[in-house]
């Protein structure tokens, strides 16, 4: 398949070649990968931006089922270019291409989960309130309440996932269903997967009628794209998925705009394991698999890779630890999104090694231009006299930290920052007993996990990847699962509106089929 | 009553004398109200805020319907001062004897409204995603989603709504309705009504036995309280009604915290009207008496005030302008809340009177230390030339905009900053043949209001009392209503757990009989 440098702005593909800027070959720094593609600037952002202006109103009146069927043509066009992904994707990421068709996969389905949720309605939030004019000592307006869209959306590419969180990702898909245009700034690590992607979006929009300017894709290098779009008066919320870093500068770009807008950002965590003694002896061969599994998938690339364990010291954590250790050995070193994100993960390395009291338990082979996984250990003292010990370093490297007594697991919990997921080990007396920790587990993290691992995100409706700061800018939602929906939405409520004006989600006689509360009472979908 | 003049820590009365400050009595500058009360700083609120850290675990464990008679006996509390409420919210507001019992009234039903809600349970959002061990090529994981608090609240007690937007108004309501503790931070404005209301508080918390960290309140004149209690990190949320200026501040100190939290401000707006030709032949009588008693009930002092109408110029506008005149000509000028509040409106009316082009059609007769009410016209070619005109000025006070024709109503409702609320004023063939007005109208504002003024929020589950960036620093959420709860959660998912684990909302067999989203459809409650 052709791999097009354009941006795309509303179903036209737009070239400008005064600036470019050519991806690096993964794995093999200083080697490029045509072709050159253009570095967006303002003119090509102020463009995106005033089209998906221009179509708030037209996706907002369009029929839900119409909506719904944008998103599965988006899912079935992207399914249709599966060939040209997984020969690109690995190219310019270094991920192999079973991951490519899974990943595929992934974000289709969740296009047509999202085509499910709005078909369905129940999103809209209806609420009904009904008037009563003979009340004393006023009279009782009808008040008719429902969600929005709030307007256009800037999604900003990952680097770690070039299809489920990127162009037409988790962001795209629910800002869309929500009934908001998206505009992606794609990512510069696969600017051609993130063009093969847009190109599928665009027919999608054409073949379903769709106002063009629902989708714009910009590329560009620079983070003055990415902050020219979050700037511009027409963008009312961002998504992001990245570093802590460029989601903070995003946000602070956010909050200093004469009108401030909502960010976001997914920005990654260490994602504690805690493991308790019976476990440990009762499981720790499936446990010391698990956990390398793990923390080495996908070269460690996930934001919800475990980067800590707490563990119990003693003989059965030893033996745990040559076991890991054995393992790790024994995995080959991989490669990495791009060179610069090869780079941190060696800057993170050294920085741990020259730690005191944090010791290097096994290391993969070496391989040149390759990211060896690694496990350390350090004592549950030394982490507290120097708590940068846990600040995240992205890769497949994990930390088990020797506790004298669990007891402490507790306090260690509510003592670090917002986490994506954690997860605890123990057989179920053993959790019961643990009850304090779980409940302190669950004032830090958006989602805990037993008896497992947190890579591998399900795309379901109770899901959530989200949590506390840094973890996230928003802990009120979720970047994963069908509650993102309500990223994009504001309510609104008609006061005493005559019948024929109201949206058909509010009208009597719910031509929708809605579930609705009416009068305090939920009114089940028909 | 007694009126201790204490700060309420947690269930005890906390004095410090230090700092004291002595409340103004309304309408007669330079005269004070005894007693004297304290001047908050850090250490009180540093107590606070702690206190309200260690009650976090407790309220969330706290079944339901526990959670639910607190905020009845609040009521219940609430409503046996009744009578100290009406001696002492006129002295210090100006607010007379019978606006203090129906503000009460108000106070004490939606009290009782979010105990309802927490009895019913729905607001905690529960959807179970069933696992699957046998699902290919991976197991399906168990997952279940809930919201939880998010932690204690700052809650800011606003000047004009002494009950129902302070102490135990409705940010507090909805905080300890979501299971977060609250700190208030009392209005310098109406110290002795915080007082007997922060009274009333402690005593349903000590009724019901409930853990007393749950509510404290910290008196104080000096912003730098507020700022101490916004920077705690202890604190989680903040909930704020007042000045654009007052809750931009609050909302840049939360940012620019290690930890940033969410601010929920309600700044007000200027809530404009449209009238369109039919309404103004047809109605234009009823229309006179409603746009004077909306835009001068309370002295003009509410968040809802009608500042502003467009309206086609010509005869019958003339004629309503009479009306209008004559209305507001009889109207006694009124008693600000502050002194404060008083220079900034006749500030802000001589703003009005030095710009070129802006008309008093009417004025109130004029009495010492009141604000008369007035209404100005303007053509709307003179305000595209100078937009500032609409800034509000909060008080007795309406601006006509006369439009050679209604058909630049769109126009004008697409350019205005965000509003609480909008109205439109036309017969039913009218305001369909206007549907891109209330389009447009829907798309910058919170509330859309058919034939009505703003002014009376109706406290249900359908209000949004919201709207868009300068109207408020969340679009996505209400401070009126029962969807207000939602502001103080946040979700949570728990991967495999346990069934012993697992809160009761998440249960199998559904044992608090909840409406949950079970495999993407909703089951009803039992």
């Amino acid at each position: 398949m052709d791999i097009r440098p354009e941006h795309h702005i509303a179903g036209e593909l737009v070239s400008d070649q005064s600036r470019t800027f050519l991806p690096e070959r993964a794995g093999g720094p200083g080697e490029v990968l045509p072709p050159e593609f253009p570095e967006g600037g303002e003119a090509v952002v102020d463009r995106a931006a005033r089209a998906a202006e221009t179509a708030v109103a037209e996706l907002r009146a369009m029929a839900l089922t119409r909506r719904a069927e944008l998103l599965e043509a988006i899912a079935d066009e992207l399914d249709g270019a599966v060939d040209a992904f997984a020969e690109r994707m690995p190219q310019e990421t270094g991920l192999p291409e079973a991951r490519a068709r899974g990943e595929l996969a992934r974000t289709t389905g969740q296009l047509r989960l999202f085509g499910s949720v709005v078909r369905q309605g129940d999103f809209l939030g209806a609420r009904i309130d009904r008037g009563d004019p003979h009340r004393q000592p006023a009279a009782k307006p009808d008040i008719r309440q429902m969600r929005v869209p709030v307007g256009p959306v800037a999604v900003f590419g990952a680097s770690n996932f070039p299809l489920a969180f990127s162009v037409a990702g988790g962001d795209t898909a629910s800002a869309l269903a929500a009934g908001c245009p998206v505009v992606v700034k794609a990512h510069p690590g696969h600017p051609g997967v993130s063009a093969i992607a847009a190109a599928a979006v665009d027919r999608a929009v054409a073949r379903t009628s769709t106002p063009p300017g629902v989708f714009s894709m910009v590329q560009g290098k620079s983070n003055a794209v990415g902050a020219a779009l979050v700037r511009h008066p027409a963008v009312k919320a961002v998504g992001f998925t990245g570093s802590f870093l460029g989601g903070t500068a995003l946000a602070r770009i956010a909050a200093e705009r004469p009108e401030p807008i909502p960010v976001f950002a997914e920005m990654g965590s260490v994602n504690p394991l805690f493991l308790l003694p019976g476990a440990l002896k009762a499981r720790g061969d499936s446990f010391a698999e698990g956990l390398v599994g793990s923390m080495s998938l996908g070269v460690g690339q996930f934001c919800t890779q475990p980067g800590v364990v707490f563990a119990p010291s003693g003989d059965a954590l030893e033996a745990l630890l040559e076991q890991v250790g054995a393992r790790v050995r024994d995995l080959p070193a991989g490669v990495m999104l791009h060179s610069g994100i090869l780079n941190a993960y060696q800057r993170g390395i050294s920085e741990l090694d020259a730690i005191d009291g944090v010791e290097q338990v096994a290391c993969g082979p070496s391989e040149n231009n390759r990211a060896q996984p690694r496990v350390y250990r350090v004592t549950r003292q030394r982490l507290d006299e120097k708590p940068e010990i846990l600040q995240e370093v992205f890769g497949p490297v994990a930390i088990v930290v020797e506790c004298e007594s669990v007891a402490m697991y507790s306090e260690a919990a509510r003592g670090m920052p917002g986490q994506l997921t954690a997860g605890v080990h123990g057989d179920e007396g053993e959790l019961v007993e643990h009850r304090s920790l779980i409940e302190a587990l669950e004032a830090r993290v958006g989602r805990v996990i037993f008896n497992g691992f947190p890579t591998g995100v399900e795309v379901c409706h109770a899901m959530i990847h989200g949590g506390p700061y840094p973890a996230t800018t928003d802990a009120r939602t979720t970047s994963v699962g069908t509650l993102a929906i309500e990223r994009f939405l504001r309510p609104v409520c008609y006061q005493d509106c005559p019948e024929e004006l109201l949206p058909e989600a509010l009208r009597d006689g719910n031509p929708l089929g809605l579930s609705r509360l009416v009068d305090g009472r939920w009114e089940p979908a028909a």
